[in-house]
């Protein structure tokens, strides 16, 4: 499409609002899915990224790496022991989860973003003693998957306060100095409430909360947190949108002003919630 | 024009690299001409203004207000006495400058920059001490008209400094309480020097230097201050455009990297020229 | 009078306990009526305040203008209607009210502060959306007479940081861009509410609060805020003084610590109630 | 050894001129060998760090991994290619250097740090855009091994000055997004130039430079930079020696006061190097 | 005793969580006693407050100074009248206490940690209006004999603040400009509580706490403030230990976390107070 | 005299430009002689100090003490050896400086400061090691008499910039420790040049220089520095004069503007001399 240089000057005018509005606040942005894989659409989140920070936004980018670390642990021909369909993490399995986190994938992102003109840092769960976790309670003994038990937002405020974009992986340290696995979308979460966070934003491979779900045109873009259990109930909110939904719920209850699961499957979608009147994907406030 | 959100977004990420040029940096634009007069350029204005200011681009605006100043001598029955062919600026005509420039279209602009969502704050060459004159030598006493003798940039950087968009009418104090009135593309350019901007902007109600200036499709985009001479010398440059030509020159030879003379009468004519490659108008550099 | 100079010490060091109660404080002064309009006078007021600047009072000076508008008015020619008695502002009659007050008195004020040592900065309540304004609810609609809707102290504050004696004229702003003058004593009396000053000294052409009005011998130099209601049953407090009282109990319910009705018609009137035992005046607490 | 209290006061009384001497200052340790593969020493290295740091001593922490990255090569049973003797680096070699150094190795230390009390941050080449390289020139193509083409320091400064101690990997990022393995002792001896350190200290697994290398007793102390050449004509310098004082010489002809090769296999020889008088291994000035 | 340098090493880092725990605290220490007249004492006593200074500490020492102004009276030829057993303080002998504690014991204490490579300034109670008091009241009229009325902190945080350790001789201001001797521990303990300290120490000529005075292996190493009176009743606190005890209990009744008395006669002892496990003399909490 | 509150108000404003001109510019005043010993000046140069403080000039106030020294030597019965007929200072000489200098003159001239409203410091040579001295260097060895080695304006520097006034006593440290009583006016005019004061001030008992010593008429209020050789070849700078002088011109020739030699017996000298037109005394530049 051929944009006259008037017609690109105007858009710029119309963010404008949203521009002033975000200024100064923070967005969490849980980062993960198809538009981490695909080099395109990973090259539009980190402009996105790279523009938001640009104009005063402190954007935190928390991230995943499931498909990275699994390709690894193929590759180091380690065998996965199962519990009730979930896998094992021992010693063995969480250093390689550990590696590919913190090592790869979150430096790699590092990287991108200072390639796109931005200034990043690569923290994990240690780095300044950011994330505690302890081991996950539940029936069965699943190894070091840990769940929160405090998060320091000091460390990703240092770095903001520098002028970096803090890129962080979710590995967290234990009482013992064990280390543990943390889900990245609760993280997210909790680092949003801590942060004081205007805003969170999960990346996903989906249009959204979807009222039938083989209907992308059915999608429900605005959620009150409180009509969450009736959703359930009725069976709207199911499957993987369950504890997405969760982290929603819980990061908005803890003072974040918007959740928002949004479809990282189109380009520039960060943007253009953040961005546009139109919004994209479902909003929880 | 519709343009589809993805499209937009696109835009925005465009101009990253043009935002991350200037961010921190300053610009003078000395606004004048139809864009001052045609209600619908005037907001066009004010939003990029606005914009560039967010971006974190400290802009500074130096104004004219000749038309004002013509309407209001009329409505009191001023009449004027030529000398030469310019008009004698007495006292009393002072004195109505300063009204007009100071606190009519100086405010004016103010206000409507605050309801673009900006933070303005309107300077004129009296406060702080900004801008010094001396009565314009020349053969023909034409009474209070000045030329500017210093320039005290730090008022202008205090307002900056507190996050403000500096307005300016080029009213300036003399030696002995009495003040004159000062031509603002001069005033412009030695400001733009003194803040050590990055760029000066004249807007003007022109395309840009032409080669025939019968042909707007002749325009010349780019004149290096060297060139000059010999374009003045070859009629290229000429008439009106010899004292703008000279504003850049003189701005570029103190230090300022890039002027501009970019046509008004284009809507956002100044984003385009700051945030796009194709750019606008002529730049002496 | 010839002072000897240990006389000039003397009275130096007798001003000391009074530069140090002040220092650091704000006192938001009024200024109008035969102080503004008497060079001399007008000299001795510009001293007092550079003075106390000096010494490290936060003043800000707030200033009417009438006379002026009176003569720009009647040298534009301008019709007024009147509308039972009150001279009805149109937009025509506003917009010459802004070019004085903000152009010509407030710019004229800064240049003499500026001269007698001072720096000052002329900003009117557009300047940071300072003040902003409603139209003036009563019987009958006189136009463009706008009440005070809010008082935003920034600017002020601002410009204090910077170290300049703020300077304003009480041009407020609109809802809809349109702008509304403004009764200067009040919003004086406002903006010293907002500002935390210590003190509101409204310069009137009037010996302060006569017990007889018609004896000035007869000055009451201390009133309570409780007791105006009964002085004013009782005739006392009459005709114009009724709105400057007002004005004075308002700014004292809101926290200002004492106001002051004092006689600009004596020179140095500022200094004399600031930094002296005996004081002048009346004084509101 | 049983020390009384008196003693082991006296013992910290006579630290201070040391810690008076280095407070404030940068001090770069190449952290690598047997000491940070025995635990126990480990634990007495991150005490060492964590205590100059708390007595103000900004310290760096950059490390090697050469043991940790063959054992995961292996592990991933990753074949490897030699050229000439020397290992090619192919990029799936490179993508587990990166994992092991900056996820692993990194990260482990930066627990460490933070259980012994000290507050840390681990970053690498890539964070900020810290480290640059290109591929290391020679005779032979050995892949991704690069050599550092520039240091920018502002990353290791801004986590300083907000009270980490860095700890670094040394993955630089080469021009076209690439990323690079560089040698640690060189890229310390580098930061600590650009760092303007006062002290480069690289642990080894030897004593220091011995005369006679099967004489641990002929150590020498105090080794001149301008008598480097004649020392490796002579022999005294010679094998894995000859890079280790090629660092050393290069920090010091670079700004830094004092290199030095201590033997990490020595409890707190980091400590006994900086503050006792009897020093420890072989500095170079 | 000859340790070696890894037992230096070990000791350091032994120290390393007391550091930890103090560093940015403040540690008042009421210095008189044995440790004030001998020598080397002395100069311990000087290392240990520099060396707790330099690894962060806010030190504030006071100190007291009786045998230094017994001898200036009898070199004066001063004789002293005594009312009920108390010496009479007029206004010649406070003359000589000001002097001695202020101009000499004081500036003497200085220089000495000056020599000792700190920072130091000397005041007194006079200082920036530091210490006021008034006429001990009590059944005599003993003179100028003070009691503290208050306690500006000021003067203290704004030496500490730049960097020096605040030197203090207890002679206080009264209302009319006379001054008072004030008790050093009692003004120790009200300038603890001032300074938010999280320790006092008191320096004596004892081991601490006795449970049988005559035996100093009976040492009551902690005390709860609240088992004081209990203490007393028993005659296990009495004679001289009754102030002492007295001075510790107030000032953690008023917020310091621990008071010490601690034996000056033993070297180093404040330092085995602060930085070791065994501790020394008797701990109230 | 009875001066009316205008011309209170007129004293005031003219003393403006002096306080403009002054304003953040350090004073050294060197305050001795009667202006010391009678109460009533002593109380007016208080005053003086205390006003010039407030309206923003840094005083730094030097003092010698000779009269109280010597009522003090005597009452100790101290016998003095007098060495070609100067006093031997030895060490109990030298310790009885030391109280009274900088423990009662000092002291008790801060309280005075206090108590006029002022915030004041007091120091001496050794606090901050700010005066260095060795043995005054001479034919005949008078004991502890010092000549300045060096002067550490920092401690100065760091009490004004806490907003107090340094009130500075002229004892001096050694080498070894030992203390050195200094010349108060050249103590002074050397602070004077190390911290760059605009002015040094040596109040005195006499009007100043005067052509003929006999007739007080005979006043030379200016002296350029290069007229002092004549002036003294010519006997017109003799006795007592002559150090004063080579004080003033050694200032002068290290940076401070202007030295002035005025009477300390003439209420408020020092602010006639800073603040008036006529000046008084005489002044060296």
């Amino acid at each position: 499409m051929n944009i006259s240089t008037t017609e690109r000057a105007r858009v710029l005018v119309q963010a404008l609002p949203y521009i002033q509005r975000y200024a100064g606040k923070t967005i969490v942005v849980k980062y993960g899915g198809n538009a981490m894989l695909d080099d395109e659409l990973k090259s539009a989140v980190m402009s996105d990224i790279v523009l938001m920070s640009i104009v005063g936004i402190n954007v935190v980018l928390v991230h995943g790496g499931g498909p990275e670390i699994n390709a690894m642990l193929k590759k180091t021909g380690k065998e996965s022991r199962f519990v009730n369909g979930l896998r094992y993490t021992d010693e063995e399995t969480m250093d390689i989860v550990q590696m590919v986190l913190c090592g790869k994938v979150n430096k790699d992102l590092v990287q991108l973003l200072e390639m796109h003109g931005g200034r990043a840092m690569g923290l994990c769960g240690l780095d300044g003693g950011m994330l505690r976790a302890q081991k996950l309670s539940g029936p069965d003994d699943i190894g070091l998957v840990g769940e929160i038990s405090s998060v320091n937002p000091q460390p990703i405020g240092d770095v903001i306060g520098k002028g970096y974009i803090p890129v962080i992986a979710t590995v967290a340290g234990g009482e013992n100095g064990e280390t543990y696995n943390v889900n990245a979308d609760i993280a997210a979460a909790r680092i949003a409430a801590e942060m004081h966070a205007t805003k969170l934003v999960l990346m996903t491979d989906i249009r959204g909360l979807l009222r039938d779900k083989n209907d992308e045109n059915s999608l429900i873009s605005v959620v009150n947190a409180s009509e969450v259990p009736k959703l359930r109930r009725d069976g709207i909110i199911s499957g993987g949108m369950i504890p997405k939904m969760d982290c929603c719920v819980d990061a908005v209850q803890r003072g974040v002003n918007r959740a928002h699961i949004i479809d990282g499957r189109i380009p520039h979608s960060i943007l253009i919630e953040a961005f546009t009147d139109e919004g994209i994907g479902t909003m929880i406030y």
